[in-house]
This record gives structure tokens, sequence and C-alpha cells, in this order.
């Protein structure tokens, strides 16, 4: 299964695909999509919707997998992240990818062990649970441990079906 | 010029459509894109995309008018209205549009004359305006109401540079 992270934003927009291979994961590739500072809001939602479908038909993801967000930010800042989470989420719902929710706290669980990690721990363990070369940049670390947190889970539910059906 | 106006929302989308006919206004038509309560999030975003791409295609505005969002709602509610928000804007963008915003004060006082006006009255002032034979649905209305504010504006403007070029 090959899955697409996706950690949404006005301003820069993280992307990465890993998939499964054997019992382990693969790091297919990872980027960020960044939208210029001078654009009009729709012109950045177009530039967001755009690299998410390029992508998309690039790499081939089977899924989606996007952070879910209870920050407690302010409403303009919610409801601006609202903006780009919605076009990057419709990009890949027009191009047939379920998509699947996880909470922050999900994710940390998954690719460092603990929920309350930093964003510094969790580059490092995408860098180094993906055999990276260098630290992914923040945005694309949080999409590549949003791809991993669902491989993940996919896998166990993969393993319980697999226990159940050998009863 | 023919206007889209849209108001958006994760259950209901209203949108209208009007254009300039001399110094008034016509009606071309409006309606709702409601999306079913049992869906999940990208579901209910596609239905919005692909429900705003089908009214450009079938009515071809040159131009779409979305209200800024400033009410103090909650930050999850926010979030939620962003996603909506954000699909309509980018949907518009993706066929050309270009996407002019206009504050709740600003389109009540084009249409009813004072920014503090009730919905209901936008509503009825939307259908007197547009001579229709029934009071639109209020996200329609709310929709018209931000069409016919851009064509004010947009015909305010005409006329001042026409002045100045008459100088």
């Amino acid at each position: 299964m090959r899955v697409l992270g996706i950690d949404p934003g006005t301003v820069i927009t993280g992307w990465g695909v890993v998939e499964s291979k054997g019992s382990g994961f693969r790091h297919v590739a990872h980027g960020s999509i960044r939208t210029s500072a001078e654009a009009s809001l729709p012109d950045r939602l177009g530039c967001i919707f755009s690299g998410v479908s390029a992508v998309i038909r690039e790499h081939q993801p089977e899924v989606a997998s996007v952070e879910e967000i209870f920050v407690s930010i302010n409403v303009q800042s919610a409801l601006k992240l609202g903006h780009a989470r919605g076009t990057a989420i419709v990009a890949a719902n027009a191009l047939g990818l379920p998509i699947f929710e996880y909470t922050a706290l999900q994710i940390k669980q998954a690719v460092v062990g603990f929920g309350r990690a930093e964003k510094q721990q969790v580059q490092a363990m995408v860098k180094m649970l993906l055999s990276l070369s260098a630290l992914p940049q923040q945005d694309a670390a949080d999409a590549l441990a949003g791809a991993l947190c669902h491989l993940q889970r996919a896998s166990g539910v993969a393993a319980l079906l697999a226990r159940q059906e050998a009863r």
C-alpha cells in the first residue's frame, strides 16, 4: 500500500509518500508546496490544489492521510487553515483517494512512541524510520509521519484480520 | 457583467447568479448545494466542489463574489467553514474566475442600505431588487446579495472611471 501524507497550510503544505514493503516501510518521495507571500488567497489555494494533484499523479498513492486539527489557534487562523486543509482534501478526493484523518497525538504515538513528542523528535524519527540521508523539512516530516501512521494502523488492522481468519 | 455569488457552508452552500442590464440588474438563477448529513467531510467537500463547478459551467459567470468571514464563531466552526469556503473558492479559481471578497457589512449595505440588517431583510430586498416571484431560501439570498454587492461596486467604479475619462 502506498500512502500520501499531507500537512496542509496556506503558506507551506508538506507532503510525503511512503509505501509498505514486507513488514516494513519504504520512503518514496517528499517535499513541500510553497505559495507566494504576495499571492491572493484564491491563487494560494489554486497552487495547493494543483500541487497536491500533481503529487498524486506523479506518485500514484492509493490513500491519503491528513492530520486532524484540534490545536487552540484563534478563529482567524482556524478559518485560514481550514481553507488550505479543505483544498488539499478536495484535491485528493477529486482524484479518487480515500482520506483518513489522524490526530497529532495518534501520529506522534505511531512515529515517536508517545503523543507529546516535539516537532524535532518527529523529524529525527521519520529520518531514521525511512533511512533518509538528511532531515526532512518540518512540514514534509509531519506529512511523512502522517503517512507512516496510516500504514502502521492499516497493517495493524490487516494483521488483526489475518489472525482472526486463521482462528 | 455576470456575477456568481457564493455563500459557502459544509451543510448548505447557497449560490446566485446576477447580471448587469443597462443601469440595473437581472436575476439569472439561484439555488443551493446541499450535502448529505451522513457523508464524510471529503465527500461533502467533493459535493461542494462539483456543485460550484457545475453552476459555473451552466451559467458562465465572469467573476465570483464570496463573503469574508469575521463572525465570532468558535475555532472548530471556523475550521469547518474554512474547509467549505476554501473548496468553493478553489472550484471558481480552477475555472478561471477572478474572486472578490466582501464583508457582511458591505453586502448588507449594498443591498439593504445599512450594515446591521437582519437576514430576513436581506431576503426581502433581494426578492424585490431582482423581481423574484418567491422569497429565495436564506443561503441563496445571501449569495445573490453578494453578487449584487459586486455588481454595484463594479458599476460604481465603472461610472467613476467614465466620469474621469470625460474630464
